[in-house]
C-alpha cells in the first residue's frame, strides 16, 4: 500500500530561505501567520493529509461513487467522516475573509494545503477544492446579499460548491452553450439545460450544493458575449437562511472514468431550477474566469502533488527491492542482490521526478505569494506586477505541472517494474488519477494558446518582459559568484532560447497565426523549464548561503539541493534547444496535410 | 465506440516500394508468398482483426477474466469463438515449419498479423502470441520427441503456450529464481515453485496449455548459470498423444491490473508437476532467450499497434468534433464551429502520432525481414549480418516503440479533451493497455542496458558499425539528389549525434560503467530516432520515385508521405541534440545523492 509524507521541511525552506515569505509581513493575514505559525499550521495539514485523507485513497478508487435511482449520490466509505474532520478544522476558509467566517490567512497557505491534500487523495480533495473556487467567484462578483446568504455556509464547509460550464456539444468553446435562463417575476431566473463533467456535482458530504452555472438569458447575443453566470442551489434557501425545498436540479448519471473514482463526476440536469444572476448579465465568462484562474493554479498543484506522492513511493521501493548488482560492484554483498536504487537508470527516473517536484513546488509558492500580493497589497504597482505574473504563470503552472506531473507518475510506476501494473501496489492509480489534470479546467493545449495568444502579448508584453528582466537581473547579480556559475550559465542559455522563440512569434505569428498555434505547447513547456531553472538557481543560492553560514544540521539537505539542481541543469534544461528548433520550424509541416488525409 | 482499420496499403507500400520485399524471393517461403498473395493474406488478417477481434476489445476490458474456486479461468464472453476462428484459419502456424503443420510463410507476415491483431484487441491477441514464443523455443532447443509431441498441436492452436520466468522475488534478475526441479527416475523432473505475472497462464480457450518454465535443478550452480528450461504441460500427454491426467500445476489467482483485463495474468503454482528438460541442463536462460527475443520484437509491435489504433480514433474524432474557429479564419462557416482538426495544436498531436506510426511500421518490417533472412538464407554472411541487425534492433524496437507508443495513446486521448477520460469512448483503455508493453518482456530500462551494455560492443561493435555504414552510404548516394536534401541533411546531423554519443561511451564507460547506465535510455531513444529517420528518408525516396513515375492514383498518398517525413525531420528528430547533451553529462549528477537522501 502506498504511503505519503507531506514535505513540510521543503515547503518551509522555500518560503523562508528562497522566496522571502517574511518580506510580506506587512500584508493582511501575513502578520497573523509568521513562519512559526505556518509551521504549526502545516503540521496539522500534514496530519490530515497523511492520516485521514491518504488511507482512503485506494478505497475511494475501488469503491467509487454510487448514484441511486432517486438521483442521490453516495461517496466511498469513509469520505464523509474525513470531509467532516476537514470541515471542522476550518480549512476551507483558511484564506477566506473573516467577515464571512474565514481565517483571512495567506492564500499561499491554502495552496500548500492543496498540495498535501491532493497528493494524499485527489478525488476527496476535489470536493472542498471546487467549493473554494465557487467562493472566489461569489466574493469577486456576487451581490452583498448573495455573499451573506451563501459564503458563511460555504466557508464553514456546510455547503459545497461546483462549476457548471461544459455541455455535451461544448467544452472549450463556451460560445456554444445552450443552457437557458428565463427571467422570473421576482428577479430570479429559471435555468434549464444539461451540464456534463460536473466534478462533485452531487454527493452526500454536505446538506446543500451551490452550483455556479453558465447559461444564456433568453434573447442574449450569440456566442460568448451572451453568457451569464448564475447561482443555482441544490436546495432553495429560505429568507432566514435555512434550507427549503429541492430546486429543479438533479444528477442524471455518474461518468465512468479512467480515475478519480472517488469523486462524483456528474451529468447535471437543470429543469427550470431557480437561479440568481451573479454580476452583470452577459458577462458570465468574465465572472467565471475568476473561478477558472484560481482553479487552474489549483490543478497545476494537483499535477505536482500526484508526482510527489508517486515519487515518494518509487523512492521507497527502489531502496527495498533487491534485483541485480551495481555496475560499479556489489553494494550489499551479503544480500542476494543490491537494491535497485544502485542502478543509474533507476536513479535517472528518481532524480528527474525529484528535480521537477522541488522546482515546481518553488514555482507554485512563488506564484501563490504573488496572488496574495495581488489581492492584499496597497501598492498599485506591486499589485499590478503581481497580477501580471499571475496571469502569465497560470497557464504555465497548469499546463506544465500537469503534463510533467503525469509523466512522473508513469516514471514512478516504471520503477516498480511489472508490479507497477498491479492495482494493489497503488502506482497505476497515480497514473490514472493524475491524467485528469491535463484535461480539466482547460485541456493543456488551451493553456498553451492562452499563454501564446493572450498572455504573451497583453499590455505590450509587459508580463513576459518583467519575467525576462527579473531573470536577467538575477543572472547579472550572480554572474560574479563562481560557486553559482554552473547554474547561472545554463539558465542564461535557456533564457536566450526562450527570448529567441518569443521574438520568432512576434516576427511571424501576426502574419500567420498558425505559427503561434503550432509552437504553443513547446513554448509553454520551454517557459516552464526556464521558470523552473530560475527557481533552481535561486534555491542553489539560498543553499550556498546556508552552507556558508555553517548550519550543520542542514548540510546534507542543502548539498542534496545543489546536486539536484545540477541534475536539472544538465539533464532537463537542455530540452529547450529542441523546443526552439521545433517552434521555429513553424506551422508548415504541421498543417501541410489536408484534413481528409487523416 | 472506437474503431480500427488495418493499414494494409501502408504495409504493402513499405514492403514493395521501400524495403524490397521481392528481392527475398529466393528464400524459403517467400516464393509461396509473392506480393499479390501477401495482399490476399493481409486482407483476411484485416478482416479477422476488424470484424472478430476489435468488437471484443471493450467487452474484454469490462468483463475481464474470472477465476473459479477450482482454479479454472474463464475468459471474457466472445473470446473463445474469436480464438477458434483465429485457430481454424491456421494463423498460429503461418510462419511455422510445414513439417509440424505450419504454412512456412515468411515471419514478416506473422509480424504484420501481430500488428493488426494487437491493435484490434491486445488482450485477446496475447493468447496465441505467447504460443508462438513457446513454439519458437521448442523449435530451437527441444528434442525431436518434444517437437513431435507438442508442436503440431500448438501450431494448430489446439494447445497454447506460456512463458514462466518471474517469481515474487525476481523479475529482471533471473539468477534469483527459486523454483526447483527434482529428477524423476524416468528422466522427467518434478517442478515445484511459484511463478507470477504469467500471461495467458490459465484459460478456457484450449484443451491444454504448454508451460515453458525456468527452474533450478537440485544441486545446480547458483545464479543464472544454474537455471534450466522445462516443458510443463497443464495436462499430461499420453504416449498416443491424447490428453491424460492433470499435471500438478494450477492458477492460484489472477492479478488485478491497470489494463489488458481480457488476458488472464496468473500466479501459477507448481506442486511437483512433471516437467521435461528442454535443451541442456543449466542452459535454460540461453534457451529462453530465443523466446524472449521473439517476444520482445512482438511487444515492440504492440506499442506501434496501440499507437496506430489510438491515432485512427483521434483523427476521426478531430474531423467530427466542432469546437472553436481556425486561427486563419472559419473553415466551415455554416456550422456552429470548425472541426478541431483545424487547430494547429491538434494537428501537432495527430502528426506526431502519424509520423511515428508510419516510420515505426517500416522499422518493424525491415527488422522482421532480417529475421527471415537470418533463419532462411543459405548465405553465411547474409545470415550473420541479419542476425547482427536483429540483435541490435531488438531492444530498440521493444523499448522505443513501446515508450513512444504509450505516449501516443496519451496524445490520442488528449485530442478528445474531457471525453478522453470517459471509459465509454475507449481512449483511456488504449492508455491502460499500452502501458504494459513498457514493463513486460524486460522493462524498458533493461532494454536500454541490453543495447548499451551488450549489443553495442558485441563482436567489436560490428552490428552498430554496419548500421552506421548503411546510413552513411544512403546519405552519400542521396546527397546529389536535391529533392532529398531536406531529408538527408537532418539524418546526417542526427547520425552524427548518435556517433558522438557512441564514441563518448567508448571513451568513458569502460572506466566508469555508470556513465553507460546513466545514458542508456537516452541512447536507446536516440538510436530509435535515427533508425526512424533513416526509414523516413527511404520512404521519401520511394515516394519521389512513384511521383516521378506519375502513378496518378497514388499522388495524394505519396505527397502525404513526404509531408509527414518533413514533420518528422523538423519536429521529432531535433530531440537528438538534447539527448546528446544528457548522455555526455555522464553519471555524476545522476549518482550524486546518497541512497538515504531519497
Amino acid at each position: 500500500m502506498p504511503g505519503y509524507k507531506a514535505p513540510i521541511e521543503d515547503t518551509l525552506f522555500l518560503l523562508r530561505d528562497v522566496l522571502g515569505y517574511e518580506r510580506l509581513g506587512n500584508l493582511a493575514g501575513f502578520a497573523e501567520a509568521p513562519l512559526d505559525v505556518v509551521e504549526a499550521i502545516l503540521g496539522e495539514a500534514a496530519k490530515l493529509a497523511e492520516e485521514v485523507f491518504q488511507p482512503l485513497n485506494r478505497i475511494g478508487d475501488l469503491e467509487g461513487c454510487t448514484r441511486h435511482q432517486d438521483g442521490r449520490v453516495t461517496t466511498p466509505k469513509g469520505f464523509k467522516p474525513a470531509y467532516d474532520a476537514f470541515r471542522q478544522g476550518g480549512w476551507i476558509g483558511l484564506s477566506a475573509p473573516a467577515a464571512y467566517g474565514g481565517q483571512g490567512l495567506p492564500m499561499t497557505l491554502t495552496s500548500v494545503l492543496g498540495e498535501y491534500l491532493s497528493a494524499a487523495n485527489l478525488a476527496l480533495s476535489m470536493y472542498p477544492g471546487l467549493t473554494q473556487g465557487a467562493i472566489a467567484a461569489i466574493l469577486a462578483h456576487g451581490s452583498d446579499e448573495q455573499k451573506s446568504t451563501f459564503l458563511p455556509k460555504m466557508i464553514a464547509g456546510e455547503w459545497s460548491g461546483t462549476m457548471n460550464l461544459t455541455e455535451p456539444q461544448c467544452g472549450t468553446d463556451l460560445g456554444l452553450i445552450k443552457t437557458r435562463a428565463a427571467p422570473n417575476e421576482d428577479g430570479s431566473y429559471a435555468i434549464t439545460g444539461t451540464k456534463i463533467f460536473i466534478s462533485s456535482g452531487e454527493h452526500d458530504l454536505t446538506e446543500n450544493i451551490i452550483h455556479l452555472v453558465l447559461a444564456r438569458i433568453e434573447g442574449a447575443p450569440q456566442g460568448t458575449k451572451g453568457i451569464s453566470l448564475f447561482i443555482v442551489p441544490k436546495r432553495r434557501v429560505k429568507e432566514d437562511g435555512s434550507l427549503g425545498e429541492p430546486n429543479g436540479v438533479s444528477c442524471g448519471s455518474i461518468e465512468h472514468k479512467m480515475g478519480i473514482h472517488g469523486n462524483a463526476t456528474c451529468v447535471m440536469n437543470y429543469d427550470g431550477a431557480i437561479g440568481f444572476l451573479v454580476g452583470e448579465a452577459n458577462r458570465g465568462l468574465n465572472a467565471m474566469f475568476v473561478m477558472m484562474n484560481e482553479a487552474r493554479l489549483a490543478v497545476g498543484v494537483q499535477g505536482l502533488a500526484q508526482s510527489e506522492a508517486a515519487y515518494q513511493n518509487a523512492a521507497a521501493y527502489a531502496k527495498e527491492r533487491l534485483q541485480g548488482r551495481a555496475l560499479s560492484g556489489p553494494k550489499q554483498p551479503t544480500k542476494p542482490a543490491d537494491p535497485i536504487i544502485v542502478h543509474p537508470d533507476i536513479r535517472r527516473l528518481l532524480m528527474s521526478m525529484r528535480a521537477f517536484n522541488e522546482g515546481a513546488r518553488a514555482l507554485v509558492l512563488w506564484t501563490a505569494m504573488k496572488a496574495d500580493v495581488s489581492h492584499r497589497s496597497d501598492n498599485d504597482a506591486d499589485r499590478r506586477a503581481a497580477l501580471d505574473h499571475l496571469g502569465l504563470m497560470t497557464p504555465i503552472v497548469k499546463g506544465v505541472l500537469t503534463d510533467t506531473g503525469f509523466e512522473n507518475t508513469v516514471k514512478a510506476q516504471q520503477v516498480f517494474g511489472g508490479h507497477g501494473y498491479i492495482a494493489e501496489w497503488g502506482m497505476e492509480q497515480f497514473v490514472r488519477d493524475a491524467r485528469i489534470a491535463m484535461l480539466y479546467e482547460g485541456a493543456n493545449g488551451i493553456q498553451a494558446m492562452d499563454l501564446v495568444g493572450r498572455k504573451l502579448g497583453k499590455d505590450g508584453g509587459r508580463a513576459a518582459l518583467a519575467f525576462f528582466n527579473e531573470v536577467t537581473s538575477f543572472i547579472k547579480e550572480s554572474g560574479a559568484d563562481e560557486s553559482l556559475a554552473g547554474f547561472v550559465k545554463p539558465v542564461e542559455r535557456a533564457l536566450g532560447h526562450l527570448q529567441q522563440a518569443t521574438m520568432w512569434f512576434m516576427q511571424n505569428a501576426l502574419a500567420r497565426p498558425d505559427h503561434a498555434g503550432a509552437g504553443a505547447t513547446d513554448y509553454m513547456h520551454m517557459f516552464g523549464l526556464v521558470a523552473l531553472a530560475y527557481m533552481w538557481a535561486r534555491i542553489v543560492k539560498a543553499a550556498q548561503t546556508k552552507l556558508t553560514a555553517g548550519d550543520d544540521g542542514e548540510t546534507a539537505r542543502m548539498e542534496g539541493k545543489i546536486a539536484t539542481a545540477r541534475f536539472f541543469m544538465q539533464r532537463m534544461l537542455p530540452e529547450t534547444g529542441a523546443q526552439l528548433a521545433r517552434i521555429t520550424s513553424g506551422a508548415d509541416s504541421v498543417m501541410a496535410l489536408a484534413a481528409e488525409a487523416f
